[in-house]
């Protein structure tokens, strides 16, 4: 074939695609050199045109924003400040109307809106990128659980390697907060590309993610199940009950059958942000003797409110199993700003009452997925020595 | 905890999320019960809302679309017609603006465009929904190509119980179009619920379907590989100069090293739309032993074109081979208003006088998504019998 041909193939269905989608070729964003970005949108006939990203420094419960302006060619820009090494996440309002940057395929699903997403490489936001390492393999299952009474979707990491060694691996579990789902720490949370750098870079050992849904009255994240496509709630019902807890045998049960892993406390870990902390928090009492690695990020604790969940049943007593069973690590991080701070500082007051160790590490901002990432890849090279 | 609790956390963090993201609770689309869809938006100070679906009729290579009404209280609306069961894509363009439904957080990337999808189900769209049936897996991994002279992401689906049962599987190579990549079959595709659907309805055998990356530039999809964000075009380059062709040797060695599969012709396929079907047609004459079903999906063909790339190099010869080799099936499907449907009818006519048996396919339709899914529904139950 020519290139004539090819291109002539090319333009034709290019013109097919472009009008049909209404692509068009303004480039935004634009990450510049000294680590600002521009971001361009053309609207003739839009009267006003504002962004909302996840940088600026949000105005009580509001997040800030900025207008773009508008040039003689109808095109609308704005360039930010130089921003620090980050994934980050955006969304433009025209004309009122909350919505994505039509030039940026990139978008992630937070609960029911999508985000337009970027990456400014450097530093810590390396580990979020795709680099020229080993990469392990991502695998979205079904498995069965007798305990909620269907089969589940799961998505599994293995580490590069895998599946060519014979050795067998330690295991992470790794749980998602309200309004997630066993997407959320692979999509928001980076969190193959941030296992892949830190094996490739001898800071962790290879170990197998096993990132369950923990919303028991789903079989699957929202359009990967039996419901279909449907607006996802933040809460989902039930979530919080213990049920959770109770079944979680059921998922371990699966990957270690069905995995090559240690199946010994010294070689489980197990974490979770916001509501999977309270989930890994509570999984970890309801089994004391089970994991040796805990990590809370940012979790949704309420040790003082009125108990009548069975959740709370002998709370005490199985902490203190878990303690006198002894364990490796017991992690807590918190953000300064976040709205679960006050819980979390009343927790640690009840450990500390009891003399249960833990390691505590407070960051700045609030209850962001920036944070979990950065929690994520300090806890994971501190698991299984 | 209790129930207000719960409540009290969930209000507060969800007035955050919404704050922060804008959501609203507009229900949009809403499927009502004689399969007429009904769109809304809340846009008081828009100006123009419309909306342009791949349901509508297209203007010649424009889109139909079709405004939306506003509504005292500023939302927007339009109820469609009566659709036929099938899965749909739509955007929305806001005074001049072609975007996303901002209540629907549903999307596909098609090359450097995002759309919104709903489904609605019933007869060959129930194929494409997650249905209480048994569900295979799909992994994300990462492959050595020698012949790319780089580790190259590939998708692979097993068939369910593959991980647990001891037997081997045929091997259905299932390559994508100008612009897609290894995502584009199991999101635009729904190639995973077509294959789940059609194995426990018992028409077709559990086989495993492998969906590699064929730009041989890119070592991954857009955003999933070292390039990282970036806006995907149509035609990457040195696509179809017969470089895919000649290392596609990598991938089934990866293939056949690394799953239990049969390795024999009688069990692998090779199938493709658009520029996969090139491929396809191609991959099977380089290989001339080596597929015994072969499935040419609106491919693009060019066999009249002035030819100067090595991938023509005894096109008549290999082809010869290959009718003399034998196969079970040589499966062409096109639309009628495809614009490769007289490349097709040429192609068709070189068969006929060399002999060279063909089963075809003549759909309704163009080059489009909704032809591709019913002819991998149609093309993989006459496999491996």
């Amino acid at each position: 074939m020519t290139t004539l041909a090819i291109m002539a193939l090319a333009e034709m269905h290019m013109s097919a695609q472009q009008a049909l989608w209404g692509g068009s070729d303004t480039n935004s964003p634009e990450i510049n050199e000294d680590r600002s970005v521009t971001f361009r949108l053309e609207a003739p006939d839009a009267r006003e045109v504002k962004i909302s990203g996840d940088w600026m420094p949000p105005e009580g419960w509001v997040p800030g924003s900025v207008a773009l302006s508008k040039g003689e060619d109808g095109i609308w820009s704005h360039t930010s400040g130089v921003l620090e090494p980050e994934l980050y996440g955006y969304s433009l309002t025209i004309d009122g109307v909350r919505t994505l940057d039509p030039n940026n395929p990139f978008a992630s699903r937070d609960i029911s809106t999508l985000t337009n997403l970027f990456i400014i490489g450097g530093g810590q936001a390396d580990l979020y990128k795709v680099n020229d390492v080993p990469h392990g393999s991502v695998t979205r299952r079904w498995y069965d659980s007798p305990g909620n009474g269907m089969e589940r979707r799961i998505t599994i990491y293995t580490p590069p390697g895998y599946e060519t060694s014979v050795e067998s691996y330690p295991v992470l579990y790794l749980l998602h907060g309200a309004g997630g789902d066993e997407e959320a720490w692979i999509s928001l949370g980076r969190a193959a590309q941030i296992m892949d750098n830190l094996i490739a870079g001898g800071k962790a050992e290879p170990m197998i993610v096993v990132m369950p849904n923990g919303n028991v009255i789903q079989d699957a994240a929202p359009g990967e199940g039996s419901m279909g496509y449907y607006k996802p709630q933040f809460m989902v019902p039930r979530t919080m009950d213990g049920t959770y807890e109770e079944t979680f045998t059921d998922v371990m049960k699966f990957v270690e059958a069905g995995y090559r892993v240690k199946t010994d406390k010294s070689h489980r870990a197990i974490a979770g942000l916001s509501m999977g902390g309270f989930h890994a928090l509570h999984i970890s009492r309801y089994y004391p003797e089970t994991f040796d690695y805990i990590g809370l990020f940012s979790a949704a604790i309420l040790p003082n409110q009125n108990v009548t969940s069975k959740v709370y049943n002998d709370f005490d007593g199985t902490l203190r199993r878990q303690m006198e069973n002894g364990y490796q690590l017991y992690w807590i991080g918190i953000g300064k700003t976040d709205f679960l701070y006050k819980n979390v500082v009343e927790y640690r007051e009840k450990l500390d009452g009891m003399g249960m160790p833990y390691t505590y590490r407070e960051s700045e901002g609030g209850h962001i997925w920036k944070n979990w990432r950065v929690y994520l890849s300090e806890f994971v090279p501190q698991l299984f020595h």
